[in-house]
């Protein structure tokens, strides 16, 4: 494919899930002729995951281009974050510039505060469903998925569904043979079937 | 568990596969009473996986006490690492100390370049499979197997396969069901069959 990077823009806070961003960006990063991964968080500067991880990160308002495709990690900092009018304002923002946006566990959640999910499908973990409900009373979030799409939006169900998630984003715009490439790069045994919840709980 | 937290210690170098190091950190995470984590590097300072994520570490010479459990990712820079003198050393020593090492992927050639895995089982990558055997002549390099287990050594196949030896890493020492609580906490289809490698090519 011949054309300039596209750009990925991750947003990070603290107490995001480790493996709800990373998963992604492990799929991603197989595609980095096509795509930049840049790591974004409100102030900038160190951000730690739930377990630890210090992560560099760029201020998010130094993102001056519209973004290909905006990730959202889930965690139990999407609580403070939730209450927190400049995350969502930001949040909104840079979701609202991107061409696409893909949300991994809770962070459908995160993402539903700034009412952008409104109206539309979504899902997210089934343990944290009844909170993440709360989060969008408009949503039309859905128990029983892997993952939904619904226009620009991709959410996923908990943590390594977003893998199988970023793998199915990557078969729709590229073709399923490049996603099938990188599994199998990744020695991943992928879930194809966004329908395919074996995690549901009703 | 009514006990002090053992320790965790992740050994990062610049170029590490991202999937490697934090699909087993999201796993042992979910025991965080048990242990800690500590991100860990030659020199301390900023690291950089091969995807861009900037992880702060410290200096591994900071670890006094014995790790319980040693983890070795892999990735393009353990080609920089083998020919490294102070790098093998210093993983060497840590191996040595640790009560369990983990390696996933290319990392088992990393260790392997240490000698410690010389007389034992072993597997990788299986892309890479070459090049891991020419880092250890005197391992017997196992072509079809998601992990493999030798006395304290554990070794996985390629990236993902480092999620379903994690699993089975605590499923061996703290039981299947811990194991499999973790995995549905993570919504994560285990593989828990060592010997079930999908993805071997002899």
């Amino acid at each position: 494919v011949d054309r300039d990077p596209g750009s990925i823009v991750a947003f990070l806070f603290d107490d995001f899930e480790t493996l709800d961003l990373f998963g992604p960006v492990e799929v991603f990063g197989h595609l980095s002729k096509l795509y930049t991964i840049r790591y974004c968080s409100l102030e900038g500067g160190i951000v730690a995951s739930v377990h630890g991880v210090r992560v560099e990160t760029e201020k998010m308002s130094d993102v001056v281009d519209d973004p290909d495709l905006l990730i959202v990690p889930g965690g139990i900092g999407t609580r403070a974050c939730v209450t927190d009018r400049t995350v969502l304002d930001v949040l909104r923002s840079a979701a609202e510039r991107s061409t696409w946006v893909l949300t991994v566990c809770t962070g459908s959640g995160l993402l539903a505060a700034t009412g952008l999910l409104d109206g539309r499908s979504a899902t997210s973990n089934k343990i944290a469903f009844d909170w993440v409900r709360s989060q969008g009373r408009g949503v039309r979030w859905q128990p029983k998925a892997r993952w939904v799409i619904d226009g620009k939006y991709y959410t996923s169900s908990g943590v390594s569904a977003g893998i199988d998630m970023a793998l199915g984003f990557i078969g729709d715009i590229l073709g399923i043979n490049v996603a099938e490439q990188i599994a199998a790069g990744i020695e991943y045994i992928w879930n194809h079937d966004a329908d395919n919840d074996s995690f549901a709980v009703e």
